[in-house]
């Protein structure tokens, strides 16, 4: 298992971009406009990680209604899991509440799912897993 | 540069062990008591970085104060540097404004220094630079 990424919410991607990038030095790999999920995203890599700079786009969101109470910051964690559903499996017989019982696929093939932050200490966690490449 | 840690604040460090440990299945490495700075840690590895689970244990301390507003969880993310004191100027040369202007050295040998919030969107931001091995 290893961090996969780290979601920071900002009201501002460029201002952010500003510290982030041109201040701290990361690496700035991409921009992704996700109407879909009403977010902007900078991907930006660290390490065998990589920090996620969210800006939201459309109002009446989860993430907007979530900066408008403390002000943007550090949203959630993303964990790369071998078996999503084996983890999941393992966390919900252990009583863990899950935002997203059955893994969710992106159009690329990679599965994610949500742990509420209720079972987690107050940190809302993210599992993903990566696609696996089909046989020939 | 790379993710040294994210630091979680969380009220009970057991009953947060049950998860991170038990559920989700993190190793604990060690847990420390740091009376000089009013915590207890728990320090799990994950991939090149590690979560440390944060418990105060003392009133009146900045992370105490913190938890009450928020109820707990991301609290700090660790970025680890080759040199931090070129780090700290190009963030002071910048316009960032720094909680501890000049880093911090542990008993170990560690050299740290904290960002504010106010200049990363929202995020606390540690920097850490390892002790340096000396030449013998």
């Amino acid at each position: 298992m290893h961090l996969e990424h780290l979601a920071i919410a900002v009201a501002d991607l460029d201002a952010a971009l500003r510290f982030y990038r041109d201040v701290l030095g990361l690496t700035l790999e991409r921009v992704e406009e996700l109407p879909s999920e009403g977010v902007r995203v900078a991907f930006l890599p660290l390490g065998e990680s990589h920090i996620e700079l969210v800006q939201p786009t459309q109002e009446e969101t989860g993430i907007t209604r979530w900066m408008a109470k403390t002000g943007g910051g550090m949203h959630h964690l993303c964990l790369a899991v071998d078996d999503i559903r084996a983890a999941l499996a393992r966390l919900s017989a252990a009583g863990a509440e899950l935002i997203t019982p059955q893994p969710v696929a992106r159009p690329d093939g990679t599965l994610y799912a949500f742990i509420h932050p209720r079972s987690t200490g107050g940190v809302l966690i993210e599992l993903y897993q990566k696609s696996q490449p089909t046989s020939p």
